[in-house]
């Protein structure tokens, strides 16, 4: 099941090209992941006030197409499992007058606890029983 | 008559006070006046493609309080002339939970044609005949 | 005496208009007070683990000219007791190649502890002896 | 040979946990391309006025350790040809303090003429030839 925010383009995200700017969509996709989690009951600033540190390792990100001032856009976010501390988002952002997919991501992460080894709370591991 | 927008705090525009950093209520406040200038027939982007340079001159902010993670928020706008060319945009965010006003401001802004000179476009003559 | 930090304009700190968003300027500032703080054995980020919070309660920021891309720029720092908890920063950014003043800035701040009551630690007090 | 640019974090850069926030990193690495670029002779800003557009079209991040405030950081940058049209640049934010690899990084460019097609300047496959 894939899970959807959507929201529209701000005119100070834009760069000298008149386009989002590609470091943009990190933070698009990084607020849709934290609202994916917050939809299952995964709040990430709670977390991190427990010193439960939910980090991206790694992200692989392709640009498609580009959003544009007054643009409203979707993001899009499903979860699989890729090892025992791993997990990946897929996600995509989505160009809503056109169904254009305009970035696609898969940004890896993993939880960490006080001491810095991984530690994937009970939550977590209820996200990818569903996964 | 005022204008809103409402919107709900990203984690990545909380700085390690673990609160909205104060150059972000910046970006609130210019994303609810470019809303408002296109509820009122003035796209900035497209003023901006002519070369007509909506620019702000003055910026007198009070922050009040703050935003944390999963606010929601509004920002209200209103517009007064303050002289033949420059008009003043009275904004306010406010959080949503509790009607608190967070921050109160005062941007003061002009138009500039091609050549740098004040210029206010039949569209802006308009909207401050209504002010 | 003038504190000074140096720096050149980032591409992705420009907007559609090709010049630096307004928005940008104040993280400018920021990043000079603390700079100016840390010069005086201020530190922000350390101050902020041991729940002491430096904030800005207002700003008076005007915009007289633009920077753009490859622009060198100078961060000038001052400070002014303002009463017995608040504390004033005159700022000015300033464009190199011709010694213009871009930003001129006034940023008013206190310091809260864990409660949220105006706390200045003797470092502060110090920093104000000498104002 | 490699390209190298330092700087200094900026604590606006900082999220909530304390580290400089994933997308900044992406900032990091655009300003240092920026930089190499102008080295040789490229300016993106004067590219970009004449309509031709340096674009990304796919980043690989690995994050390996986080920089956090006051921290000390160098940027490589170093190209390599992976088709007619696209070039990719092998990027690493180094920690100064102890020679930490933070982030390292694979950015794919191409460059779009007025029409959106390829189109590399000879400029940029004067780059190459040295590549």
């Amino acid at each position: 099941m894939v899970f959807r925010t959507q929201d529209k383009v701000r005119d100070y995200e834009l760069d000298m090209q008149g386009i989002v700017n590609n470091g943009v969509y990190f933070n698009y996709l990084e607020h849709a992941r934290h609202e994916f989690l917050l939809a299952n009951n995964i709040d990430f600033a709670a977390l991190t006030a427990e010193k439960i540190h939910l980090v991206v390792v790694r992200s692989e990100i392709d640009y498609k197409a580009s959003l544009k001032s007054g643009d409203q856009y979707a993001v899009d976010v499903s979860i699989e499992r890729l090892s025992k501390v791993k997990f990946g988002f897929r996600q995509r952002v989505i160009r809503l007058a056109d169904e254009k997919v305009c970035v696609e991501a898969l940004v890896v992460g993993t939880a960490l606890n006080e001491r810095g080894r991984p530690y994937l709370s009970p939550q977590l591991q209820a996200l990818f029983a569903d996964a």
